[in-house]
This record gives C-alpha cells, sequence and structure tokens, in this order.
C-alpha cells in the first residue's frame, strides 16, 4: 500500500458485479487505495438487514487489478461488519462508499436501501460514510456523468471528515447534465404500496410487492424538488432516530399504571 | 366487528407461533377488534428489508378465538404493507402494535429490528405505531408482567394520537417489579461486532455473527439508563432521518466541480 494514500471501504447492494460499483471503484482508485467487500448477489430493498439465522462466506476475488476484492453471502450491512472486523481487522478505512446504486434512494427509500443501510452502518462504525445513487434503474445506466461530483465528495469528506453521527445521502439526476450539488433535506414522500396478486399453478395466490411513489413535499429545499431541478441531491442522514422534538409532549401523557 | 371498538393491527418479527405476540394479542383483544399479520418463519435482524425478489405469500390461519389471523412469508415490513393493501383495503386500522419481541430493541437495535420496523413501516402509512421488545430472549420469556404496561400504552396512543412521523418504541426490563414508564432517547451505544469464525466439511471458512454491546452514553435520559433502574423505556422514534443540525456546515463545503 503507497503510504498517504487514504484507505477506501466500497461497498454496494446491487452486488459485486454491478456497473454502478464498477463506476464507483474506477473513481475511487484514482483518490485511494481501494478494498472492496460487496454481496454475491442482488440485496436491493434489503435495508438494515442482518445476517442472524445462517452462516455467512466472505472470499476474495479477482476483478479490478490494484484492487483487493471480496465477496460476500450476506447483506450489505454484514459486508460492512465483516469488512472492519475480518478485512480491515479493526483498523478502519479513511472512508466508506457504498453504490453506486442502479436507481435512486431519495426521499423515504433512504429507510429501504441496502445501499443507504450500508453507508449507516459505516457510520455506526465511526467511519465517514457516503451512499451513492442514480436516478436509472437498468443495469446499463450511465454513471460516467457522475463521476467527477462522485470524486469531489470524496475529497471533500476526506478532506473535512463528517460530523458525529452523519452520513450523506447523494442522488444523482440520470443524464448528462448535472447541474451541481444542492444540500437537501428528506422530502416528505412515501409508496403507495400495490400488490399484482396472481395465481401459481396450483391455484394458490401469490402477490409481487409494486407500488406508487407519492410525493407530498411543495419545499424547495427537499432531494426529490433537487433532483426534479436536474442538481445532485446531499442529504445528511443520522442513524440517532430519537423524535426529540416529541419528548416533551409524550411527558404529558397519563402514566399511571 | 362490534361498533365503537378500535381495530387494532398486530405484526411481529419472531413470527406468528412465537410467546410473544400471543401476549401482546391477549392485551389488544380486551382493548379491540384484532388483526394479526405475521411472519410464517423468525424474522429477527431484517431491519426494514422488502420482498422484491420473490413473490409473496398470505394465508389465513385460525390460532385464537376472535381473531382474525394472516401469516406471511415474507418480512415485518412485508406483513404491514400486505395488512393496510390487502387485509384493511386501505381503511386503516386504528393503531398498529408490533412485537411483543423475545430481546431488547433499544438504543441502535431499533435500526436492525424487524420488529421496530414493521412499527416504522406503520408509521409511514400514518398508523400509530408502537413497537414492543422484552429483556428476554428465550421462548420461555415471562411477557404477563408487561400486560398491564402495554395496554397503558394502547390506551394512551389510541386516546391522545401520536405526532405525524412520530412512532413509539418501548422496551420492558426482564421481572416482575417493572417500575414504571420512563420517557428517554435512543442511547449513543453500539455493538462491536465479532465473527466466530468456523469451517466447513469442505474445509471452506464460514462466520457467525456475534458482538458485544457496548454503551458509550453517561446520562440519565437514554433508554439503557432507564432500563438499568428498571423502568420501562419509552422512545419516540422518527423516519425522517435527516441530519438537520448538520446540513448549515455541509453548505459551507466546496461544492464546485
Amino acid at each position: 500500500m503507497k503510504k498517504n494514500r487514504p484507505t477506501i471501504l466500497v461497498v454496494n447492494d446491487d452486488g459485486i458485479i454491478a456497473p454502478g460499483i464498477k463506476a464507483l471503484i474506477e473513481v475511487a482508485k484514482e483518490i485511494g487505495e481501494v478494498t472492496v467487500v460487496a454481496p454475491d448477489s442482488p440485496q436491493s430493498g434489503t435495508g438494515h438487514a442482518i445476517t442472524i439465522s445462517k452462516p455467512l462466506r466472505l472470499d476474495r476475488v479477482e476483478m479490478y487489478e490494484g484492487v483487493e476484492m471480496y465477496k460476500c453471502s450476506g447483506t450489505p450491512v454484514d459486508c460492512v461488519k465483516l469488512a472492519v472486523n475480518k478485512v480491515f481487522k479493526g483498523k478502519k478505512p479513511d472512508i466508506c462508499v457504498s453504490g453506486v446504486n442502479h436507481g435512486l434512494n431519495n426521499s423515504i427509500n433512504v429507510i429501504y436501501s441496502g445501499t443507504m443501510s450500508a453507508a449507516v452502518e459505516g457510520a455506526i462504525e465511526e467511519i465517514p460514510s457516503v451512499g451513492f445513487s442514480l436516478d436509472d434503474l437498468s443495469w446499463t445506466a450511465n454513471f460516467e456523468p457522475c463521476k467527477k461530483f462522485i470524486r469531489q465528495i470524496i475529497l471533500q469528506v476526506l478532506q473535512n471528515g463528517l460530523p458525529k453521527g452523519v452520513l450523506l445521502n447523494v442522488n444523482f439526476p440520470n443524464g448528462e447534465n448535472i447541474k451541481g450539488f444542492k444540500v437537501c433535506r428528506q422530502a416528505n414522500a412515501k409508496w403507495k404500496e400495490e400488490f399484482d396478486e396472481r395465481q401459481d399453478p396450483y391455484r394458490r395466490n401469490y402477490y409481487w410487492l409494486t407500488g406508487v411513489f407519492q410525493n407530498f413535499d411543495k419545499g424547495e429545499d427537499s432531494d426529490v424538488w433537487a433532483l426534479e431541478q436536474g442538481y445532485a441531491s446531499i442529504v445528511p442522514v443520522q442513524f440517532d432516530l430519537t423524535a426529540h422534538h416529541a419528548m416533551g409532549l409524550l411527558n404529558t401523557w397519563d402514566w399511571n399504571v
């Protein structure tokens, strides 16, 4: 390992062979010494799941020159835990980057996303962490326009650090002309789920989860708004889920049993 | 369905046959009309995972008299989505209660917990939601001492409602003498993971995730503290993960690309 080059942990949720992680590795390699620990199969929508009911596999693979790479049988969060414990052996990387996700993780999607949960786990481990996502679900998504922006984010985080308990959720609009960055808050939006009901050959019903994204947020400081305007959105994310503003109210309730 | 009785959705992550959900159903039945949608297998540690790579099953079962019950092949979050869409058909229950979990979901555990993620999903669906957990991992855990406290929480939430975007994370100490409730914040704590490394009969390594819970929080207003003192902890939880306090700082960074 070259001296003075930062160490960079790269993870994702689309799996180790996804084009999105390849794009992220290409940017990271120019900046530092890269170690990849990524799922051996797609893990989209796994949220902050960890694997406790079956054993985990972690195997070294050779894919990109000059990059130490491991495939993992577990979730994105498992990947980060195994990376810290078994690959870095407690000596933490200078930064953890996750993605680039095939598909947006703005707004409420942060909570369902394996990509973002890996970055959250990095932050829990006190590693400066960033998740990246592009507004294109397809395998052939074009990550090239994002690359200079990803590079700038990584450099800024390495230079400035991040406040304790805070990570970044970065989403890119699709297309060649990204206008720049906007620091945003998570939009007030949700999925209106629908289930596609079918019958199997044995006449038993089953369901596919589908849904429609609904944005209730009219503000011009949300991530949904920034992306609609052609900007890359940056939302600082925290894993202290306490609704501190609600504590006073709850203390006025009748708690006598 | 009797008139004027509230409708109560019961979910969990330990699976539909767990004693913890039985205890919760017993309390809920005294208060209202109960519908259960729960996983057909244990789903601990699944966090906010949703099932998108395989179809979901949802089947009616008969287990407890006077209770409408469904087992689901998916995650706790899938259960809530299917309950809202396919069981309640858009007409929401008055309250969603999750648990009682076999094992604590205080502090950072809120983020890994299927039980708490189900309650979070309830809140995203704008249903007043509460997750319950007991400090006993065993199948033979004694949920009796919790019951009057669970009843009081459900009654208080039905009477007062909850602020938009806020749900409750309630954890009980183990034992007969619960001192009462404390409204708390999520303690600053984490798991120091360890992996138990083994070799399979084919001489390939595999790992079991284990770990040690580390509390860094000295405050006397955290959930870890309250439980240590013998109180049931109530943490208001939010799913807006924006670290609003960090936005000003990020706006001072160099975002020119």
